[in-house]
């Protein structure tokens, strides 16, 4: 199913950008859950488009309204129903895209995917939009979550090059995790961040766009939620994130760097802590071994690709008739989309955690 | 479920590392379908101990028997079932193992999950071993696709460092492909794998080991397979990919180097080119837009840490007394997992282009 | 998952009979489906309720707005989804239900299943009302079914024990599937139906219920689609029907009846008919033959229970302090579902074949 | 997928009649599960063929080899893959089969859906014979239920017109299912099963066969398990039970009796019995209301047709070239699949229930 996630919960995304209305279907969430939706709007609210010039200057107002699974503030247990109308939409700024394939976009695939009958305008359902409804949807998750103790936080751990400091994968707390997730501009050193946004406004001046990397953490997942193989926590976190559009990498831990480490320097030893638990020393695996939660931090880091809807002419091909073209991309857009995407890495992250917690005894 | 992966097609795999057998059963799979059973055993032999020093002298033999689904050398489209016999399994160097949690490993995490019930001789259902059933379920959907002209082939881009040339995204061609799979150590330029080899050995030779990178090409998809985000050919990829032991990142055509780039120099142009089909000039997004194919070769790297099992002596925690201790492991184990990872990876993305193909109209 | 349906297709209700609207989600529709408003409504308004005493006095408004996957009247590949507002909603009937358990009903199930936070006015998520965007679910589906000579059609067999006559399984044509369903009372033999309203307004008339059986078919549907075992058309059609409210039973063919029968009976054998095709004789198997289509016309019986909710007083139990107390049941009531049920029957064998047909080569 | 069943619990059958083996892997079974062998194969001896005339002459070893997930006579949690070898494979009676097609089989549709690559000896995949793979499964499930008090047990109703006793809904125990399921000829009544047996052998004399209905029965599991629409007790039940051959209906409590009663009747009243449970005076909803448990005793029925394979000359048509012919069926046939059905509908019910009872918080 294109856009279904099945694994104990499901969440089912619909919608296109300039339709009428975009959302959700989550099916299987625990009854009784309270859901704060202040709380709920302010989560959605850090994926809305920013006030400053790093970001598109589209209008997008994303109060969710639901229509099912919610009463008297709580989860009934039955599907939970919610969409976002679409309101801000300048179709006529599109007009020229129907026909001119957008490179680094799903224009051209998506034409041939759906015979041409998809809706094309501002990317249809491939759109970047489509991660509101996975907002609300990892908010939500995130509000079981956090009833458990389980706080899930990410940054902005490179743009274009310049790099944050990394979240400590021993030492990251609930308080950390707070600040980190209520800066505007989510950093975890102010410094680096200026000159992130130094970076993509410079990008945006000369009518370009840049990628960059999201680093998220979880803590206080129990050891031993997950599976070996294809059910494992990294397989449906993986399923998630990469349903993100723009996501081009996925690691755990240490990730990529495990390649150049020796078995001796990556393995994590095991000891009894002061409390009695089994905990690692160092945590290169990122909290997972064999599919499953060691206890220990889960760490991930995200790459994005630089929009690309980008102003620079480009050329590409006319769709219409199978000649080669140029294309400028009139509009709003991201020089960056990597800012907006904080929230919603950890909103997948929070719904591959809730998944999995569902089969945990002491849920 | 922990060992099946449905989509299209069902793969679940079965057995314990030393249990009386491995195996598994492949449902969906297209009638009719030739399977040449040498090429399918060359395939398989591919991922079995190195007769050099790079690997476990663990001597398995990975002789594949079909119990059903398979007659007259066709599919017959009803489920394929095959097994592995555990022969060469010498339990008691795992005596200690059970109790010692090893580093990086899941004996830890498996014995919550299970509550320790699972079989924990050589790693049990978590062992390496597991890939190779793996192995022969991609074998068979690698052979239904190069009927079809699409190959797929890996190589050992980099070990602890040192790294070998990559493949180029756009000019790889069929026959460059089988001509690096046959490789007795599978890289494209033999210097750098002699080097390669010289790390592995000098990390053997203190008891240590060492992580790397795989990179995976598939040729000829047809544009068009795959759908927007949750069901996308990357998900399926990711999906099956961290199903695979040790792997701890993956990432697709420029995949996080992405996050260095301007859109303007990430953003493939498309062309029309001299047999009238929509290309782009450059490959940056590795063959995938909006979770569809765009036609143009797909393009993967997969991390892998280096072995957990080392024989250097580590701290870890006595699972039987929840107290500190040390371990030493015996036995015999890869001192790098990548070059007999290479097929496995292969094996995954053959499963997932597969289950995408058909949906194929021309299938 | 409670409410979704998957195979090849996705379903996915969701909604309470209180809350502010019920609809569905469907996924996985082909592209380039035209769909006739004006038909789609006129299917569901043979689920509203009737302006005569066979049914509920509570006016609805079955009026679907479409917010996705729909443009220019075609469905664009992507998540289609409907939604139906909830107008006539008299909450105030249902005050004193939520204290006693409504014997037949799953308001005691229900109250355990979601810990008593489920929304249990007029049913809630368990309402014959939830019907409707199955309705919509099957109107779509059967759209696309028919314009590939598929048609499906249901009329009530038999209610309180009086029958009408049955569907012939062999020279059922369209025209008469088309004509069975234009009838307001769906029966083939006018002077059963009269008989059949009769019983259902003398039932009325003392407060009380009955049930009855509808009975559907399909003609059209190609030889050889579906599959042995836990994936057939008989395991598609049945985990939909018994997701409607009030069935108690489903057989196919001649069902029941041949456990009656001789092997020589019960057998259809086959013959080459006039043009060349491979058909049978009889058609007890009812067009499946190993989950697999025979060509011949697929016949189904549903049974329904009476509706539980009935103004006789009945004994029952007080939820609220678990204590044995008395039920008089207000509010507007079906004192049949049979009648409204008869489309939700074809609804549910459209989706089940439809998701069948998908993999047609010649789809 | 063909021939695997996912919920919460996997079941993937394989295998055919007159291949090397059948089989099962079952997934997602909980750890730590002691089953005892000898009960399991007593299980699956009730499948097996009797020594008198009413079943099949074929000698089948239905000793079941379990190749994974079983250690120390307990489950693992990893996959458990048992299969059973072929041995008694006569092939050459069945090798007029493969041009003819056998009226009421699966032999023309099979070589439709599979392009005529399907093993058509013996019926291959839709040999009657993948349901003892089926009786493993649910004999361990069956084992893991009994632990908890869950016991299930059928007998067999009616044969060609003659009928047993049925169940008391309301007053079933545990010793009248150990019983019932003990007899060598399941029934509860011996007089009307010695009726039956010889309604059997009256159609074996003359090459025919009869059908008949299984009634069985599962007490003791606790209320609110399930789901409403497509994720019931009902849904599931069904979906494995039209996986089992020659089933061609099922209901539920009164099932297609409540056609026939006013909702006065049909309705069960809840009350509070002495030991403070919520019961329902009468049983016809058969312990199943909005698709979840009540508490009260499970009761299904389930219609089976005659064996199709008869040795009477039947007419039908020659597949290799299209014509019209005459069949005489050689080789040992049951003239009834009744008695022996009888453990393979609680083996779909037992699955059917281990897998809801998952998400029961206190399995």
């Amino acid at each position: 199913m294109s856009s279904v996630w099945n694994h104990n919960i499901s969440v089912q995304i619909f919608g296109e950008s300039h339709g009428p209305a975009i959302g959700v279907v989550m099916d299987n969430i625990p009854a009784g859950e309270y859901i704060d939706i202040d709380k709920l709007v302010e989560f959605m609210a850090r994926r809305a488009p920013k006030k400053n010039k790093t970001s598109t200057q589209r209008r997008e107002s994303d109060m969710p309204q639901i229509l099912s699974g919610f009463l008297n503030n709580k989860t009934t247990g039955t599907p939970l129903c919610a969409f976002i109308n679409n309101t801000d939409t300048h179709s006529q700024d599109y007009q020229n895209i129907s026909r001119l394939a957008r490179p680094g976009h799903a224009d051209y695939t998506g034409a041939l995917r759906y015979s041409g009958f998809n809706d094309v305008r501002g990317g249809g359902h491939f759109s970047g939009r489509l991660t509101a409804p996975l907002c609300f949807a990892g908010a939500v998750a995130g509000q079981i979550l956090e009833k458990r103790g389980i706080y899930t936080g990410a940054h902005i751990l490179e743009v274009h090059g310049v790099k944050d400091d990394s979240i400590d994968p021993i030492s990251v707390t609930r308080d950390k995790i707070v600040k980190m997730r209520g800066n505007e501009f989510p950093v975890i050193n102010e410094a680096k961040g200026k000159k992130m946004i130094a970076e993509i406004e410079k990008a945006a001046s000369f009518g370009d766009s840049v990628g960059g990397v999201v680093e998220c953490v979880s803590i206080n997942v129990p050891a031993g939620i997950g599976s070996p193989m294809f059910d494992g926590i990294e397989n449906s976190i993986a399923q998630l994130i990469f349903g993100i559009p723009a996501v081009k990498g996925l690691e755990f831990g240490v990730g990529f760097n495990s390649a150049k480490m020796l078995g001796s320097e990556n393995n994590d030893e095991f000891y009894v802590n002061e409390v009695g638990h089994v905990v690692t020393r160092t945590n290169n695996h990122g909290g997972i071994l064999g599919g499953i939660t060691s206890g220990m931090p889960i760490t991930i880091r995200v790459a994005f690709k630089p929009t690309p809807s980008i102003s620079k002419p480009q050329n590409t091909v006319d769709l219409s008739n199978m000649t080669n073209s140029t294309l400028e991309i009139k509009g709003r857009h991201d020089p960056c989309v990597v800012p907006r995407a904080v929230p919603v890495v950890e909103a997948a992250v929070n719904l591959a955690i809730l998944s999995h917690m569902l089969d945990y005894p002491n849920f």
